[in-house]
């Protein structure tokens, strides 16, 4: 991994259609055929997990974005099994599990606020969890913009 | 837009290279054509946004993740100028602004505790900012799955 | 539902008394049947729920007026049910069911202190209830105006 | 005021237009006139403050309900200077003024998420304001029911 | 009961022993026995409850004040029965029932922290408690001045 | 000070009107002017600072009693100037410094909840002060029963 | 237990290496052996429990540091046995039993975020445990500083 | 750095005192002289900061310990300086800066209440704080036990 790696991961990472000529002049790599190399490499190290569609939920009708702060039950251990529940509920999108007093972020996307009941309740029956604090989502200003790291 | 696009939609936000003949075989249409000419209508009208590499940015060493709530002052009235300064600080992802006790919701990532003392610095330095409480990323279980709302 | 429908049920909201004739010169259509056709058929469709008697329930003596913040316990799925137990206690006028880290929101009017206590004994009977929060309410500005939603 | 008056009220209270003759067969009292005496003496000493027609404004769009808690800054003398200024808010239907950590209750209904940020917008230009702190409404169950309190 | 009462309880509440001559001079009655006629009648109808000698605790060494707040657990519906058990642990002095997200508030004063712990522990045996937040006293600006409420 | 000397204020702290030789039955000295002069001794080095008698503010119909925690402003270095101000507006009967997030712990005791309100304003009007969060006492299980500690 | 006594601790709470010939210099007692006698009379009444390398474990890769704030559930009467199954998990430097809404403040190091998943999952097995906060330490400043205290 | 260098390093930090040879023994290295120089190589490369004599504070008389929350008004950009003049105070032992809703956790220990209010005051004086939350310590279990963390 160098430098040229990380240049080629930023653009990419915004469009992973651009041609790898209009790559490689933005990054001072002539070769295409280099530039494919380093992506075919960066793909078989999982670097590059893979290739996605970018959806806007929103213009499908899912505009009843959610944060949820969940708190599971002290002395369960198992923080991967609480997880596992959460992430097969339809219209979860995000899970983190945080240090402090919440134990996991949620971020979901329905199209009405009584879908999101429906998840509430599905998260209501694990029974690992403790309380949960929901916050709707006013504006997503960004999301996912991975090549702001670099 | 109809069911069968939300079918192409979910294939594609997983994996944007599935050759459009597995697609069409996964969802009952067995023209590639036609998947393609659907697939470019959706791009026109902006509901696939565009095409990304999807980055294990763990593996390149960014494993400081931070999961940040801020305050912005009350009487403010520009959340638009908050946004806009937060998310052209480096390392920030995720920016919503949610309805509640928070104003927003950052997510960072940084290759170290340091590294993140930057940002702190970056925020603290925007003077409309009350408060910020940042949260140590501990795991990441899911992050943008898309694919899991339809 | 046209705009004229809107003004009418503007007028009537805040006095249903209010002659036909006046509301009609309000609100530019001269003809009384016209307006009490379209009372008629948003009665019928639901949008006008009924005529109530506006009552000063301070002047009844019922001045200690309380909002209580109720917390569920997580997990229980049924906040319809918990909801139905609330409503029935004699003296509580609203309850409404929040998103985030309160479950229910329930105003009170009693006369005394000991009267909000025994509200307080009947919340505290219904084991589905893990945490409530009374305010006493010092001075009602304004509840119920519909009319300013328009 | 006796409680004939009490038990008159209760029924005006849930239906302003009930026949007189049906009141008096509930509460005993057979002689319309005199209930419509009664009726008459509450109005005028403003226990009974009007009539209204009660409007569903969910069923008209206004589906975007929410409460929310204000704290004004400290030392500022005069909450009615606050609340006057938030009585006027288009959309906010209740302003109560509590004891306790939260200064005032508001609940505000609009169409859609993007009125209530207008909404939002408008409490921050109220200087007197420190914080606020909004629920979304998922369910109303009970609202205005003062026939409760009797 | 009349202002001349109302006086003399505001006199003898800060110094029982005063010369009724000297309370009478303060107050406008020349009659030492109408005085003592008042004292005497405010004692048979129980508004004065007895006379104390007010001791400085701190003097005798009390001099680790601590502030609890206790929250009971919901449902318990016996508020009556926790009270009664704070109230007989040795060196708690006040024991109030508060409306709120608190429900006791508790005054002790014992010579060391270890002898709070005892304390501590006497609470924790009480099962209905949920939760108890305890602040050291660093100052008593002024306790159970009643003279200045009227 | 020995524990005769504990036992007698224990005695005169619940009725300083109790004749000597029935404290002296109960303690076990049998000299009435043996414990005359004990008293006369505490009173000089003012571990009694006096005799006061014991009023039930309630039955005089202040009823509306509240504890209040009030938070100063940060670097104000004055506690005591706070202090003063609070001490001084009218049905403030305790006034007590805390170490914590909460600085003062304040007792009030009024006919009305509006009288309440006038204590309020006198509390915005101090500038040091940041915030304040009122709870209403329901009950008054015990209240300055020093007698309890020793 | 002097004021040279007290100096004396100082200097070799600092450095306990420091010659004792120096020590007397910046002391004014100009013999060693005095000195000496003075140190062996503290340890012998324990004021002075051992003598320590001052290790930088930061240095040793130990640079996740966190503070932990754990509640223990209400009731269990014994403090001492959480503290004593906190103590014996390794990785934790600090245990300390406060009063007030926090029960104990836990210092650890590990070298990664991971290894202090391994400590959180230690905790999570207490059963007497109701929850945890866990801050990340982002700077040590100061720690263990005891000569300033004198 | 090797697996006997961090055995030694165990064993000083709990006793710096302890003969080579006994540690020798404890570690399998028997050569002191092997163990001496591995010392001085790590006080050269400051893994050994020093060497300390551990006192006992609690016999000395500082037994009023006191753990402080401190949050910095946000904004200031310069935790630096802060926390530099917070080091300053004479009592304070620990400084650490913390992530979340807490700036800095502070550990004070004095001999008596009225000490620490001198500590307090002059936190207050530095106007870069916003807050404090000051928690009296009950009982330290463990402090500063390096030995546990290898």
């Amino acid at each position: 991994m160098d430098s040229f790696d990380l240049r080629i991961l930023k653009e990419i990472s915004r469009d992973s259609r651009k041609p790898l000529k209009e790559i490689g002049k933005a990054i001072g790599i002539y070769s295409a055929s280099a530039i494919s190399r380093r992506i075919k490499e960066m793909q078989e190290n999982n670097v590059i997990k893979g290739f996605k569609a970018e959806i806007d939920f929103g213009k499908l009708g899912y505009n009843f974005v959610t944060a949820t702060f969940v708190r599971a039950k002290y002395g369960i251990e198992y923080h991967d099994i609480v997880a596992e529940k959460i992430m097969k509920i339809k219209g979860v999108i995000d899970v983190l599990f945080l240090l402090g007093d919440i134990d996991f972020y949620i971020l979901c996307a329905t199209k009405t606020k009584d879908d999101y009941v429906i998840i509430l309740n599905e998260l209501e029956k694990i029974t690992e969890i403790e309380r949960s604090d929901t916050h709707t989502v006013l504006n997503i200003y960004k999301y996912h913009d991975i090549a702001n790291i670099f």
